[in-house]
């Protein structure tokens, strides 16, 4: 919502824009900024010249089409993950909606404590009591029941603090950002240590980013048979965890090559960064090219947004609800 | 090899028609034949009328681009499955091309009768045997030795029957196939019981199909520090098998949707075939469109080549070097 009213800010001024300039004018400058919701700096610059020269062929830089992989990562990068991990307030709200079917949970915990709202002792109990919450509402059903269920959610539940959908709180630069590469033959993938599920409900319609090019925690699934209909059923066990060394071994097993830029992925950007030795001076927040390519590209942190556990106001771009 | 020179055949019939129909006349003909190697008949027919079906705007069977996921089978669909799979073609010859770092091997089954050449033996030792060879000759390197490993194998190992390289054992029909349905907006998957990092090292040049496209069975890796360098280490561990009902587990891990044409998959045809109790009369090895649609359309078995475990030319293309 916040969102829609910042776009229908934006049409407002490029209509004026449009009365002032004229048309020509206002072409070129969309033309020219891929990336009208950046600051303007060495960040931008540096991604627009990362871009042209991975893409222009005869450079030195060229990459082939099909191997322009972009990797992002989505909690704090790409949508708000404070106060809470949107994940798990979803989790949340299922302990709720279903916690007539335990009776059990109303003295039993970690679920005494969700349903009082005592979030100082859910967060006490660490993350065995977190991952007890998630396994309790993420399995047990079928793989279409739960992506209706999160899907149900999603375009209903509301952000504590600003009070609009969450996918309201995406963010509008990394939109820019996912689009510009697009636009550029890059093949945009999310990977994350959120539930690939979960994410695969809302990733393609907010993002722009398909099911298959999303890479994130998952669960064993089992092929049952359900009232004589075959199913795939959600078990209450770990499959594989996409993070910290998992991102990479996650880029591995469901892409199979390296990506050539990758957003907001720590270990991710370490590998490719020290994979070969090259010494490349920037924070682990970043973006990062292939190793082969390292040497010779400015690199520049790029902090995450105000949002995030790890604030900085710095170089954010300018446009956003935070 | 031998589809080298089917090839060149093929190319001087297409100079000699040339040269008695004139460039239109051959222009309009492959325009008009998509499948040129198929032979003509129901099955050819309703695969074409299927793609324009989904494919034409308007059509109430019109299946949006993003939606057209296309999955085929990859051992005897794609490529050759006789003797033995290929896969474990390249394991055997690993267990000799390493045997004298184990000299154990020597009289340690199953290595044994790998070394001595006696496939009886290999065969009477069943899966276990063949789990263990697999096993042992795919883990404990990277991932980047193991691929490489695989790229030199494929680029030198020869058929036993045809003596020819296995990438020149792929059906021209199927590589048609794979082109038509890309022509027409749809993605198209690998999804096969063998080794995915197996697969990814040949499928982009042979089938056109991109690592991140490919679905297989695969192994646990480890994110590790070898050397001072950060690499992923390869585990005698499975991770996940895509065979049987792993097959709809695996579209549902990786893809994240259902496909609209599934080729020589028989549990993910039978799936979405029964999925919705709509009762279709065809085989386990056909195709498969969603279940919505099923009821509309045409269906047939397509059988698998001579080379299969399930030999029929009744139905099969007639080109190739079966």
């Amino acid at each position: 919502m916040l969102l829609n009213i910042l776009s229908r800010r934006l049409v407002s001024m490029a209509l004026i824009g449009l009365a002032l300039c004229g048309l020509g004018g206002l072409g070129a400058l969309a033309q020219d900024d891929p990336l009208p919701s950046w600051n303007d700096g060495p960040t931008k610059q540096s991604i627009i010249d990362f871009v042209i020269r991975v893409t222009a062929e005869g450079s030195p830089d060229f990459v082939a089409p099909h191997e322009r992989v972009a990797t992002f990562d989505n909690d704090g990068t790409l949508w708000v993950e404070q106060p809470i991990y949107t994940q798990f307030a979803f989790a949340m709200d299922r302990v709720k909606a279903v916690s007539n079917e335990h009776p059990d949970w109303k003295t039993k915990q970690p679920f005494k404590a969700v349903l009082d709202g005592d979030m100082k002792a859910v967060a006490g109990m660490g993350e065995k009591g977190m991952l007890e919450i998630v396994a309790a509402t993420h399995s047990g059903m079928s793989t279409t029941e739960f992506s209706d269920t999160v899907k149900q959610w999603i375009e209903t539940a509301k952000h504590p603090r600003f009070k609009v959908l969450y996918t309201d709180l995406v963010y509008q630069p990394m939109l820019e950002l996912l689009s510009y590469l697009r636009a550029n033959g890059f093949k945009t993938f999310i990977v994350s240590g959120g539930g690939i599920e979960f994410m695969r409900s809302f990733t393609e319609t907010s993002y722009g980013v398909p099911p298959e090019q999303v890479i994130g925690s998952s669960g064993v699934t089992e092929y049952r048979m359900w009232d004589a209909s075959p199913v795939l059923v959600k078990m209450p066990k770990v499959l594989f965890v996409d993070d910290g060394p998992g991102k990479p071994e996650g880029i591995n097993h469901f892409i199979g090559r390296q990506p050539i830029f990758a957003f907001g992925i720590p270990t991710a950007t370490r590998r490719c960064w020290n994979g070969r030795r090259i010494a490349c001076a920037c924070a682990s927040w970043g973006w990062c090219i292939t190793p082969t390519r390292c040497a010779n590209m400015p690199m520049t942190a790029i902090p995450r947004s105000v949002s995030s556990t790890r604030p900085s106001t710095r170089l954010w771009p300018k446009a956003g609800p935070w």
